[in-house]
């Protein structure tokens, strides 16, 4: 059953004319992560392989691509958690970084500390050699007009968020039985200036225990932080319950308590995995067995050999 | 047995000189923030009302008396939960503000987000009309020389963590039922530009809900974080465990897992409590049915009346 990854491209609503470029995003970034993973290499360098890769890819609310805050900025959160040591690292409201998953790893890594915020987290990413890049190379033409669009006078909020969730993260275990996991975001377009979602919060971005296993969530942050989304799911767990049971009462608990829709990527210790959501749409694909499984809509299983023609 | 209000000045060390100024300190935000429960007041006008006081407090590591980060500088966090909604309000690495906790509850009243971190933060205190304080005001003598103690080349930057945990939280029910809890603190001693600990992490510094109970917890806070130690003890709790046995088997839990000490103040919303710590002192007070309960080591418990005295 090891190794196993599982990735998600965000919870909510794709355009249909960017939902082929979601799945085969995930897809391509699930192949890169696998590939590691099956090179004996560890499950955090694979989710952070994995992450890096959504995080180039303009398509998905991260890195490059990212929403757009109400100044018209863009700042990210990220999160890296290692299930043998329990050790994390974040950075929250992170600006002019191509790749803040690799940041948070860094914090991880080489700080006493699990979450660098703002400046402090930019000053940090320049004595790591962190290269500086312009605000414009993270900002995609769609997210501007999305942004702009939002600034109307009869602009719909809602509607806006609609199509833009795009949080991106997976989950994995390594041939040793190590479990990572990362989750990485622009967070909410027209969000205010050095607003921290649920992504750098441990525990409701993501969270992982060897003894338990991991998740990485997506959805609409203030709802996920409200019942620690990812650590409620590994509660469920440890309860008995198995990975798509735990997903799904916890992902239910978020829609009865709090009226919140979302979803989470999952794995146990044993290499079990579910991609589960409550929103209309999830982007997410999985590797295990040489066989790459995928899917958009609820219901949807889509599965071919890795080495298979590219998704 | 409501309205209750259990309260803590942190976990940790306190010197000897120091514990007088500790207990008196808890004791008489404790007999604040029952006045207004009893007068009908809600849990979070409570908590908030509390923990302003010890923000207020040169005593604690929170507001004013804060310790210093690597720069010298005073960086904050705070959060409240409202067990109702389950809405929070948090902030991270604030500067120039006297009371992050007012600042944190303006987060959930009066912004869409949970948490606002260092600038957008502070742009936001401005818009609200919170005042700028001076760096100076939030600086105690006591503060200053143990981080230039901290600076010389003999230091033993593990003992100079010593007697200065001193986070401050809160959790109450109020007499229609409602749940609320707060956390504030000024981090870890020397930390670095932009740390954020586990107080404004929801389900980590603290975490309410009408239906299990709230939590607020202090120690070391990259050791919570590990364990999501607030939603870890009401998870205890939704199993069936008292206040006292989930918050020993959380706090049993961080010390072999993460091998960290640390402190939490717990509720139900029956009203039981407890104020359970694995470090060698937690300063606590707790209010219900007219009578102060107090300590500092384990095992101590004085009780008198709320009226009485003045401890």
């Amino acid at each position: 059953m090891l190794p196993v990854l599982v990735v998600h491209g965000g919870a909510g609503y794709v355009p249909t004319k960017r939902s082929d470029d979601s799945i085969s995003g995930v897809c391509s970034a699930t192949r890169a992560g696998y590939k590691i993973l099956k090179e004996g290499g560890s499950s955090m360098d694979a989710v952070v392989e994995t992450v890096t890769q959504l995080e180039n890819n303009p398509t998905f609310n991260a890195g490059c691509g990212s929403v757009l805050n109400v100044k018209g900025d863009v700042e990210m959160d990220a999160l890296v958690m290692d299930g043998k040591t329990l050790d994390s690292g974040a950075v929250s409201a992170v600006r002019n970084i191509a790749n803040p998953i690799q940041l948070a790893r860094l914090v991880m890594d080489k700080t006493s500390h699990a979450c660098l915020t703002a400046e402090g987290a930019s000053k940090f990413a320049q004595t790591m050699g962190v290269p500086e890049v312009p605000l414009e190379s993270l900002i995609t033409e769609y997210s501007r007009m999305r942004w702009e669009e939002n600034l109307a006078p009869d602009a719909n909020p809602v509607e806006s968020q609609m199509g833009k969730m795009g949080t991106v993260g997976a989950v994995a275990v390594d041939i040793a039985g190590n479990i990572a996991c990362a989750t990485s975001t622009g967070g909410l377009l027209n969000k205010m200036e050095g607003r921290v979602g649920d992504t750098p919060c441990i525990g409701s971005g993501g969270y992982a225990d060897n003894n338990i296993g991991a998740v990485s969530t997506t959805g609409h942050g203030e709802a996920i932080m409200k019942v620690t989304l990812a650590r409620l799911v590994l509660f469920h767990m440890e309860q008995g319950n198995s990975v798509e049971e735990a997903s799904d009462l916890a992902l239910d608990h978020m829609k009865s308590r709090v009226a919140s829709l979302g979803g989470v990527v999952t794995v146990d210790p044993q290499g079990h995995w579910a991609a589960r959501f409550s929103s209309l749409q999830m982007a997410w694909a999985a590797a295990q067995k040489d066989t790459l499984h995928y899917g958009l809509y609820t219901g949807e299983h889509f599965t071919q050999s890795i080495d298979g023609p590219q998704q």
